[in-house]
This record gives structure tokens, C-alpha cells and sequence, in this order.
């Protein structure tokens, strides 16, 4: 097998080179606007087919089911501080409407029932989570070339993530980069080349496939979880995919692509120009549904001990008419 | 085959004669406390087990997915006005914190990356959902004997939904009792009783089991949806599972249960002395997970073509910490 | 004394001639763009001196104090049906994140404290309210000529409610155009024309001066509000100022005023051309600060009690930095 | 003129022997419960008479209006870390649903008006706010000996705080404690002592008297706000009254009291028995409405320039139904 391949850290100022220039070929390069008809609002989503579904379901042999989610509540990850200007995103805020200390005082016999509710103040992009195709423009247009005026006040009018209601379904792969390169957790800075997902691929003997729900593991929120302090990881510097692997992803053909870390891509960036130039590809231009804030480390143990990397992923949206991210529960089940 | 069974109509007077001591008894009759430890936190979630799971990806022959999720949005199914007192539901509530438009008017270029962001103000209980076991509370009980005060104002100590986050898959099984009755949809009032169950899965040719989750179609969603109107629809009168089929439900040792109605029991109820009874004993004295607002139609004519009934069942609720209960976009894999 | 000027009905079609080059006429004719220098935020307000303040004091004989501010809670008057658009607003949504039923309970114990605690889901329009000078642009401006971009999903750069904090104080007059024109409620459609306001004031007694804060009295809230229904109300067809109102505004040079329906101007609006034409020159042109759903019914009875129709009037909007709007709990003090 | 009186640190162990018993003898020497009938929602608040508003408004010779509300916003001053146990509370979120953004883009255009609207999600105690009489429960008791289960999750039935909605108007009252004792700021943990008050208004040459709204001045909030930072400030250690001056306002028969801090009272209590000892006194026993978080800096400057403590003081709560706290802008006009 092949040497792990070098390490570039975007904490130092060489490796922050990209330029706008380069940013915009690659949008040329890996566009998929009009690959599914000028009407599609599901992008890589398509990439999956029944048979691939049918067929994920054979891997199946545990009957072992893992939850990818953090719980959404009060105590992170969102409300770090990182020297990036802030996004102004809070942490899920969860509110009874009817309570069992109601019910104990007497205050709901009235109705002859002793019932509990409950609502929730959530940010889409607050926890695990899915980006929908609406999530990030280029320039003035989004997924397909969509007029970007079409995600106004009263939500997105084209390629919500209602619309993916029935996809994130399939067969999931998990490259754990942070086991293929030794470390438990990646650093801060490391950016996740196309060499290092191809020597991953290796390393783990599996093969990201067309139509794959492509899980990458960094360690990086357990590292911060340990840490007992979420400071550093909403939009902080963090490992990350190189903006080179927007071309391994367009060549491999994903459904969708989902990682441990607040935002995918390597940060600092590999470039000030732009901010997370990955997204200005990856999203609107490639069609690439994204998962950030994923729980990827119980999985990574499980794939480590049984050296099994492929497994049934589903991880349904909710269908909020509109909407640009959801959060989600998603599930690997080998 | 049998003939069908006779319909039961809550709506005279003389079928609500259920009385708060047949709800004592039940409550006796059906508990699951300490069936799981006197630590359990997930009732009948217990029953599927691991293989279940596996065979039920033997399920998927056709790789179609269907959602069983009603969109989330502002047009339902809650503000539809009833006779009964309301539960002050809403529904949810979306809102964007940067837009395209924002984009388009060039005032987020100095984040140099034009992104959108969004949230969600929601009820738990708004749309298609899961009750937790934290929902309904027996006397000064709840699921597994837990005091119920230990579901204050800062959400469900015990029984949380966030406990499910590894459950709700399995092997998913469709009773169409609409189409085994006849209609389209059944009218409000109709009881489906233990003998229409049986009825319905004999016709169906299917066989519920220890383990599955159940889903029972009455068309009364979608009867109100071609309507238009919400009206009746949350909390309103509506056909539903009898009283007596508690005993239907712990015998055959489901997982869970699911219909297309705002409440899963029928309306009136088969007494005026508790409100809901079938929920007093399913929650907290069978820990049984209930969902509702389940949108059945197009599974249903699914099965209705194909004449399969069961499938892969896959309804992740969101690990909302303390919730009890979830949004859910369920899926049936066929 | 002059005979009651006529009744102007907008629900007849002959009545609604105003045309677009009308409206932009006036948008000229009343601008106070630069009145206040380049960079003002506050538009009329400004009229007020502190010696109007001073002034106003000695308007208070009886040491009354009467809010004008409907509760705000889930009973009204948003959900109310109309034949227009819905604008998608609702009513406050008031949650307890600590009860009393909590301290009864004992769970709150541990913090050695039994206290309650409260949040609040308001739309800022939703029922007594101020509609600042960023809730209505003129073309691509707001106020004062600034850019209609200022106000962004990120809240109004510019002329925000917050800029209001130390304003809202002065002589109130209240006009009782009801009572005037011999009426409980003025019934919809009645256009309220310069003559109106005009023979209101003669048969008052009253003159409305440079700096006031003016209150007009249609009877149209307690109208809905004894009928136990909100229907018609939000948005619907209602008695209100006429469009030509804008001139007798700008030569009188009112603080600001309010009105007890949900828009100040009649509806059915003087046009199909525009929607609230009066709106468009009132708020972006004038730098009127306009108040809607004000209760006034109770003052209209003290007034027509005493005869005095002058009062000091306090009504300061939350500084929420950055809002269109504010709801307000306006004090009429005699 | 007396010397200033000595300092109480409660920081130091000895001077925190307060015990419960202390606290239960003050609970019964400072009840007003029943003083105004067994109905009573108000409290102190029913003081002030109409001849005492008719008097404030003489103490009005500039015509200068205060605010003494901090914008309401995401900066603060909730957020800020402290060593005690966090109360959940956050900054409010406000939030558009139609942009001068959205107008620019022309996607508003089809309604013929070009308006913005908005929303809050506010915390009641989380800026400048009233505690109404629900906000503290005294055993199982709120004001006036109610039952503390009238504080369910469905609000306060009792004493909310739109009961209030025709009050808070009369003298106000400045006692600048940080100037009196020679200080821009009290440091934290410094009791203000009835000593202290006494002191206080001597120096200033004004009294305090029946029915007032007495303001204190610690300094506390301008010391946070120009150290760019609210660690600290929401609930940790601060100057504020000592426990003893319960029996000081009792006395004085105030119509409510504000201050500059969190929590009006000293932290570190002057016990460890108890938490925040002063507030089971003067909100439940009592009957006092209690100001926090007021921004009191400007009108202590202008106190000390014009030798002038005493103004009219206008500060509505917003009446919203069932709330046990309000926002507001409280306003002193001299």
C-alpha cells in the first residue's frame, strides 16, 4: 500500500493560494446545471436508482442500527467563539406548552386527559444537519441556475429540501481519514486532498460508488466534544475537504456528501478571496446536497473493529415547505 | 373470507359507553412496566430486535421510497376549527435569516460567500409526529412507572425522545382498513375494532407481528386535504382504533402504531368521562410509541396495486433532548 | 355648526379613481426627504418640542391613566379570515420556560428560588403596534431617500424602531370621527376625507397642532371585538383615513398617529392600482410613524364624557434594534 | 451631613448569615397580602393615587424625555458566563419576514405595496423588564397568598402581568447610591444598606415617599457595557440592596423599585440558605414590581447636573396575557 500522502495545512499563509480565477473554472467544470432537466430541484440526489437502494439493502447484515445525530439542545454546538465573524445561528430552544408538573398540580383534569407539549425554536443549520441545494448562490443564481431571487423572506421557492422527502436513501460509505492517517482526530488547518480520499479508499478496501451517501470522518467534533467546550468548531478553523476534491466528487457521482465538522471544507480556507469557496461549487453548481455536524465517531469505531466501510444510510429531511437545511436524524444501519 | 365486521358509530350516543373503571382495568391489563427494567426508557421499541431488522431489508424489492410525512408549513393541518376546546397548536412557523434576495441586492458580499439561513418555530405535535412516551401520563405516572413530574417546563427528564434515536426501524406493515371496508375513507366516528383488524389483515393476506411498526389507514387525512379545509380535522371528530384495541396492540407486541388521523383513537370517544382513553393506556402504561398525522394515501394505493403490505419502515424522530415528541418524515421502503 | 361633510363609500367601484400618477403626485407634493437633515431617522417626530412635551403635562387634570393596547394573547386579532392575501402573521405566542406548577412540584427546589419565567413569539405587527419608517417603502427607497436596501433579513440599517426610544411623547388629540358623524362604528368602505377630520375637530372643540400625536376613532375595532369574531378584521375591508388625508397630515404636521383598525386607511383601498396607497406617502415620504390596532373606545367615552379631547399622551416603543415596527402599550393620560 | 455609611462586602463569608428563619420573619413583617382585598392582582402598585400622577407631571420643566431601556438585540446582556448555574435565558432574536431586500429583488410586487414586517422571540427577563407578581413564588404561594399553581404553562392566571397595563405612571425618584458613596460604579458585591439609602437621599435633598417609582443607581451595567463584555453581569456576582431594605421600602410604600443590575439584590446574598432572599420578600409577600436591567447612566448624569432626583416616570408593560414579566422602555421625563 501507498505512503500516506503529505499533510497541507492552510494555517500557513503558501497554502492559501486559490484565487478567484480558479474558483470560477471549477464552477464551469463541475456544473451539473440542466443534467436533469431545467425543472430539477434534487441535483446529485438523482445519481441514486431504485437498484442501488434494493441493492443497499443486502448490506445489512447486523441488523445494528446507529444514529449520526447530536441532540439538539441548549448546550452546543452553536454558541462557540471563533475569531470568524459570527453567523448568528443560537442553539435549539425547547419549550413545554403542557407539562407533568401541570398534570401533578391538577391545573389539566379539566380536559380528562394528563397530556404533555412541546415546541421547538431551531435553527436549520444548528446541529446535524442537512444544506439543501438553496442553501449557498453563485452570484445571482442558485442549484441549476435558478434566478437567486427565488429564496426570498418567504422561503425558498425552488429546490427546498421538501422536495428531497423521498431520497437520502442508498448505500453510505464511510472514509475515516482520520484512522487512514493515524491520528484520532485530524488538526485544525488539514486539508483533505483527492490523494487522501483515494488512499483512504484503498487503505479501507471499499470504493465510493455513483449514487453513494459519502460519509468522512475527521474526528474533529469529538475532539471538541471531549474538550467540553464548543469554542473553535462553528465556523471555526477545522480540518476539512480541499477545494480540489469539488472535481473527485463531481467524477464520483455522489448523492450527497456529509462530514463531522461545522462546515466540510478545510478552514481557514485555501484562499481570502472568498469565503468557503468548496460551497460555491459543491451546492449551487454541482447540485450537491452537503450534512455538517454529522456524529460520525460511534460509526467509525463500529467500521474499524468490523473493517466494514459500507452500510445502508437513511436520513430523511424534514419536509419543511421551502426551507433551505433541515436538521436530521441519520441512520447507518449495517 | 368473512364477512366484514359491523361498523361501530361513536357518534350515537349509545356506543360511549366506556367507563373509567374498563380504563382502570386496561391500564392493569396492558401495563409493560418493569417488562424492560426499571430503567427503560424506550417501551415497546424493545420488541424489534436486530433481526428483525435484517429481515426486514429482505422487504425492498422495488427501491422506492415513499414519504409518509405531510409537508410542514403554514397551511396545516392545525388552525382547523373544532367543536372540542383547542390545544393552541400552530402551525410551524418558518423563517429565513438571509436570503437570496439579500444576496441579490449585493448586502451579504462582504461575508465574500452568499449563503442563506433559516429556522423553524414548531410544535412537536404540529404535523405528521411521533409521541414520545413523556406525552401522555397516567394519573401521576409515566411510562414505566416514572413520577410525571419529572416532565417539567425544561422538557422530559425520563422517556425523552431523544432515547429513540437508534430505534424506528423495522419491518412496517400497512392495515388498509378504509379499502377493506369498502371506502375511500372512513367516516368520523368509525371505531375499528379488534374484529376489523383481524378482518383487515386476513383480506390483506398479511399477518401483523411481535416487532413491527404498524400503520393504519383510514383516508381521513387525505379526505380533508381534498376538502381543502382543515376544519374537524385537529382534534375534531374522526374515525379511529377502538378502545379495546389496547388488547389487540399488546398481544401482537407492536413496536409501534401509526395512523393518518390527528389522534390515532376515534372521535367522539367511547366515553365522556376521560378524554383520549386508548392514550391513557397506550403511552404510559404500554409504552407504546404512537404516530399521527401520518400521510397514508399513496402507500396505500401502493399496496393496494402490488398487494404487498409490508416494507421496510424507517422513521428516525429528531433527538430533540427532553422532547416528547418529534416531527418525523417516516419512509416506506418497498 | 356645518352640516356633516358626505360619506365617501370605497366598496362602490366609482369610488376608487385614484390612480398611479396620483400617488406619485403626492409622494412629491408631502416628502419631507432632507426636512431633517440628511441623516434623520425619525421623520415627524421631530415636530415635537420640549415645549410641547412641557406643554402636554399640563393637559393632565384628573391623574387617569387609560391604555390604549389590546392584550396582546392568542385571541385575536390575527387568524381573522378576509377575501385579501393573508400576510402570514399570527397572534403572540406566550410560553413558560418555569411555572408555578413546576415549584409545586418541588423541581425547582435545587435553586433555592421558586421563580417563573417567561418568553414571548410576537410578531412585531401583530396587534397594538407602531409601524416604523422602514415597514413601507416608496419605490427602491425608504425614508428619507435611503435605500430601500438598508432594511435587509439582518433587520432595517437604517430608521429602525430604535431610534424611536425617547420620542412618543406629547400632546394627544383624539378625533372621534364615530361619534361625529352620529355612529356606534363607522361601517367599511367609509372614506374619512380632510372635510371629516375637519368638522370633527369643529364639533370637538379641538385644534390639531404641529408636534401632536393624533388618534382617530372609528368604532371598527370594537365593532369586531364584540362580535366575538376577528374575521374581517386583519387586512379586511374596514372605515379609514382617505388617501387625500396625506395633505392634511402634512400641512397640519402631526408626531404621528394611530388609529384603531388594522391600517389606518380604508379598505377597500381608493385603487385597484396600488395597495394602501395612503401608506406609500404616509411612512417612506412623510416620515409619518403610523399606529394601528390601537383600543381606543375607552378614551372615546372618557372624551365624550368631560369634552376634553386633549391629553398627554405616552407611548414608547420597544427599542428592538433594527425592527420595522414595535408592539406598544400606549397610555392616553388625562 | 452624616458621613457616608460604612460597606458591606458580602464577598466575604461573614457577612452571609442571613438565615431562613430571617426570611420567614420578614416574609410576615412585609406581607401586604390582603391589604387591597383578597382580589388583588396589583400590589404596590396601587399606591400611587391620581393626585400623585397629576403632581409628577409638575416635576416636567425641560421637556427632556429618558430612555431607560437598553436596545433589545443579539449583544446582550444575556450570554455573558458567570460561576453560577445558568437560567436558559438568551437575547432576543429578531427576526424579518419581508425585506426591503425582497422589494429591491421585485418579489414583492405582485401585492401592489412594497412593506417589510417582523417578528421577536424574546425572553420577558431578558433586557430591561418588569418582574410582575408571578415572577416569584413564596412557598406555594404567589402575591396576595394565590395558590402558585395559577402559574401553569398555560401563564399566570392571576397577577399577569397585563393586569398592570394601566399602572406604572407617576414620581420617579433617582437615588444615585454609586455617586452618593463617591463611586462611577458599585463594586460587585457591595450590599446597599438602608443606612446606604438613607444616605443617598439626604445628600441628594430629595425623599422618597408613598406611591413613587424609585430608581437605584449602581453603576453596574454602564461598568459591563464599557468592558465590551456581559460575563459576569446576568446573574453573577453584583452591588445591589441589602435584604434588609425589604423592610426599608415597606415602609416607604414605593410603587415599584428598578436598578441597573440583574437582579436588584447584592450577589453573593447575603445567605447561602436561600437564593436571591430580597425577591421572596418583595415580589410575593409584598406585592412589589420589580425593574431590572435599567439603564440608568444618562439620567444620573443629568441628575447631577440639574440637582434634580425626582421626574415623571411613564414605563407600560407591554400587557401580555398571562406573562409573569415584561419588556420595556421606561421613560423618565423632566
Amino acid at each position: 500500500m501507498a505512503r500516506p500522502p503529505k499533510l497541507i495545512d492552510t494555517r500557513e499563509k503558501k497554502n492559501r493560494k486559490l484565487t478567484r480565477k480558479d474558483v470560477q473554472k471549477a464552477a464551469k467544470r463541475c456544473s451539473n446545471w440542466g443534467r436533469w432537466g431545467k425543472d430539477d430541484e434534487l441535483g446529485t440526489l438523482n445519481f441514486t436508482t431504485p437498484a442501488d437502494i434494493t441493492a443497499a439493502m443486502q448490506l445489512v447484515k447486523k441488523g445494528k442500527v446507529m444514529s449520526l445525530a447530536l441532540n439538539y439542545d441548549e448546550r452546543g454546538p452553536q454558541g462557540g467563539k471563533t475569531k470568524y465573524p459570527s453567523l448568528g445561528r443560537f442553539n435549539p430552544i425547547h419549550l413545554m406548552t403542557r407539562t407533568g408538573t401541570d398534570a401533578y398540580s391538577g391545573v389539566l383534569d379539566h380536559r380528562k386527559i394528563r397530556g404533555t407539549d412541546d415546541l421547538v425554536i431551531m435553527g436549520l443549520q444548528s446541529g446535524t444537519q442537512w444544506d439543501g441545494l438553496g442553501h449557498i448562490l453563485y452570484e445571482d443564481y442558485m442549484w441549476n441556475g435558478y434566478d437567486c431571487r427565488n429564496v426570498t423572506s418567504a422561503g425558498a421557492q425552488k429546490a427546498g429540501i421538501e422536495k428531497t422527502k423521498e431520497k437520502m436513501t442508498g448505500r453510505g460509505v464511510l472514509l475515516d481519514v482520520a484512522r487512514a492517517m493515524g491520528k484520532k482526530a485530524l488538526p485544525d488547518g488539514f486539508a483533505i486532498t483527492n490523494d487522501i480520499l483515494d488512499y483512504t479508499e484503498q487503505k479501507q478496501g471499499v470504493k465510493v460508488r455513483r449514487g453513494d451517501y459519502l460519509l468522512v470522518h475527521t474526528g474533529h467534533i469529538e475532539r471538541c466534544f471531549a474538550s467540553k467546550s464548543w469554542d473553535g468548531y462553528p465556523g471555526g478553523d477545522a480540518p476539512g475537504l480541499a477545494f480540489e476534491t469539488v472535481d473527485w466528487l463531481y467524477k464520483r457521482e455522489v448523492a450527497a456528501i456529509a462530514t463531522d465538522t461545522w462546515g466540510a471544507e478545510v478552514r481557514p480556507n485555501e484562499t481570502e478571496d472568498t469565503n468557503q469557496p468548496w460551497h460555491w461549487i459543491a451546492i449551487p453548481m454541482m447540485g450537491l446536497t452537503v450534512g455538517e455536524i454529522f456524529w460520525l465517531g460511534d460509526l467509525a469505531d463500529d467500521c474499524a473493529k468490523d473493517k466494514v466501510y459500507e452500510f445502508l444510510f437513511v436520513a430523511p429531511a424534514l419536509p419543511i415547505t421551502g426551507a433551505v437545511g433541515s436538521p436530521v436524524n441519520p441512520l447507518a444501519i449495517k
